[in-house]
């Protein structure tokens, strides 16, 4: 099989699935009708390929060349979920690229001497459910399985409701020690997402590490009041207090060398006249500098106080390094690739936090635009994204 | 009939139609369930007092004492629905105090020289296709019949399509001019949504005219991306325009002696770790003065379109002063009663706008909350609107 075709025609056969034909971008939501189609086409290709296709208890997919009980597997992939609207690299390209990578060994008649898997994670982007990376954290314990069944949608759908309905048994989610014995190493190939290798001009570089990050929920509550009627001094609008937030946390990622997002609102009740009694804002906050992004949170969370509201941790990351090993043999195999950090959360960072030997690498993203349906990559780049990870893969299993 | 217990009841009765009891406020949107009970409510009690109910072509209903035909009629009334969150008394307390303001007039004996009707306007909030006072406008001819059909909710149910869930033809839905012309005067009970008869120490006020009031939408276009790994320098985020503009639409108003309100928005995608591609603002701005109001908007228009957005005029209703004569007749038979102007649209102005001679009584309001499960008038001051009412309606059909 040829590899670079075998990636071409994978390619295709995704670009449509999930795809919302209003806005061009990707809605694929974890236990969804999309999601089904995209585990069903993963499963087609292990068959394509001979590798055995196994489910594990956390909702991933796995699928093993040579025997996973036969030692340390050597791990690539990624998810094919999606953020709402979001592109088609993001996740997939690194499930493709596997593949397509494993096409390669195939076709150079290598035979390696470890298992190598590829994983399709499940529920990456935590778009419906709101944690993300669900399918790494589960099969690690990082993600409680009474927490996560629990958790709930847009549409107050439980994800045990969800998963049953698509056909998996809720009662059976477990963190799953015995997959995660069997993973030696996971290399985790991603579509760039900023624009450090095209300042570079670089085609692919390897991963040092994920930046400290975290979400915050800020709530703010008013006096829900008719918008015609009612003066301005006898006012209480939380919208107010929400825009400064805004403004304040864009200030205070400069003064930080951080970044700060307010990505999500939700505002209560909503109404074009009537003054909001509650609106609630998302803070996603990240840095090279654990310490900094801390102080830029303990303004905001200081600043929504004396607005009367308050800022709830939702979750925190420390600085996840790669492991140095796989880093330096990475660097000896590619050795025009640079070493940069990334802002993203990965599911390699959560296998990282469990202890497994992780790495990364990342293909060049001409504009740095992702999470968009404009997120994009060349194809020459993707190609040369193949050939890295299977000049990888052979040098791990030799 | 006592007509005071006859007003207990009623407003017993209504209180648990269309109630939420997670937010304990009121959500009776236009062709919903809760609407269908209001409206046979309302039918029922028409039947209760021998009072004839008609259906006008634009959804509204009436019940008439005494024969529809037979000279201009006296209508009293206000509407049943409500706001996403609203309370008891906005509307519902002018439908409840006319039909226990006909009970006083019917326990007196009183024989009235012309028709009397009662109105229950349909769709008066707009809450659920945004157009307020949808049913009077259908009416008037001032909304269109097509426009109104096309109509759609937040989940895309167009208005047709509701109208035809609810048992009613929207084929049939048109302008209702010999309904019209069946109007002699109009007088709408409304409780007060701000403290102006609280601060003088007051039951009962007088409407003197409806404020100039308009909506306008500011669609603010960003670039998405990604919350962790796009530079703040990299960032087109359409949130931040959005936060600015809800600062400057409060510090216009102070400026301009108005009033203005952020109070909708809507974010696309609406992501935690994704930077907004879109966020639209849905500005509210009233005001005693027209041009001191159209100043504000004019300064907002420029500070939208220096973010590279829009500002556009959703909808915009001159200053409506209420009937001159008939206002000297309320004052002569209520001489205690102030006479305030309102910021909120009512029925009674889309009436006023259509050469009906209207008048308004306003109900004090402790807190001037309105909009809002909080909303409140006491039940002694209700008891004093529909005294007022009937004393009233007794002089118009003397």
């Amino acid at each position: 099989m040829d590899a670079t075709a075998g990636f071409d025609r994978m390619w295709s056969e995704l670009a449509p699935v999930g795809r919302s034909a209003a806005s061009g971008g990707y809605r694929r939501f974890a236990w969804t009708a999309a999601d089904a189609e995209l585990r069903e086409w993963f499963a087609a290709e292990a068959g394509r390929r001979g590798l055995d296709l196994t489910l594990d208890r956390a909702g991933n997919q796995w699928a093993w060349w040579g025997d996973p009980t036969a030692g340390p597997a050597v791990v690539i992939g990624s998810h094919l979920d999606s953020v709402p609207d979001g592109g088609a690299f993001d996740g997939p390209l690194g499930v493709v690229s596997a593949l397509a990578a494993v096409d390669v060994l195939i076709e150079q008649g290598h035979s390696p001497k470890q298992p190598v898997a590829v994983v399709n994670f499940g529920d990456e982007e935590g778009a419906r459910f709101g944690i993300a990376c669900a399918g790494s954290r589960l099969l690690t314990g990082a993600l409680g399985v009474d927490r996560a069944r629990a958790l709930t949608d847009g549409d107050g759908t439980s994800m045990a409701e969800a998963m049953g309905r698509a056909g998996f048994d809720p009662a059976g989610l477990a963190a799953d020690p015995e997959t995660l014995d069997r993973i030696g190493c996971f290399v985790e190939l991603h579509v760039e997402q900023g624009r450090g290798l095209a300042e570079l001009d670089q085609p692919i570089a390897i991963g040092s590490a994920i930046w400290p990050h975290g979400r915050w929920r800020i709530g703010l509550t008013g006096e829900a009041n008719h918008a015609g009627t009612t003066r301005l001094a006898d006012r209480n609008d939380p919208m107010l207090a929400c825009a400064a937030l805004v403004l304040a946390a864009r200030a205070a990622a400069e003064r930080y060398d951080s970044v700060a997002t307010v990505g999500k609102l939700s505002v209560v009740p909503n109404g074009v006249n009537a003054i909001p009694s509650e609106v609630t804002a998302w803070l996603d906050a990240r840095g090279p500098v654990p310490a900094r992004v801390r102080q830029l949170v303990a303004e905001l969370a200081a600043a929504a106080e004396d607005a009367g509201g308050s800022l709830v941790e939702e979750s925190w990351t420390e600085e996840t390094p790669f492991d140095a090993g796989l880093m330096d043999r990475l660097r000896r195999l590619l050795p025009d690739a640079p070493v940069l950090a990334t802002g993203a959360g990965h599911d390699a960072g959560i296998l990282a936090n469990a202890g497994i030997p992780t790495a990364m690498l990342f293909v060049r993203n001409p504009t740095g635009v992702s999470h968009s349906p404009a997120e994009h990559a060349e194809l020459a780049d993707c190609h040369e994204g193949v050939r890295a990870l299977s000049t990888v893969i052979a040098e791990l299993t030799a």
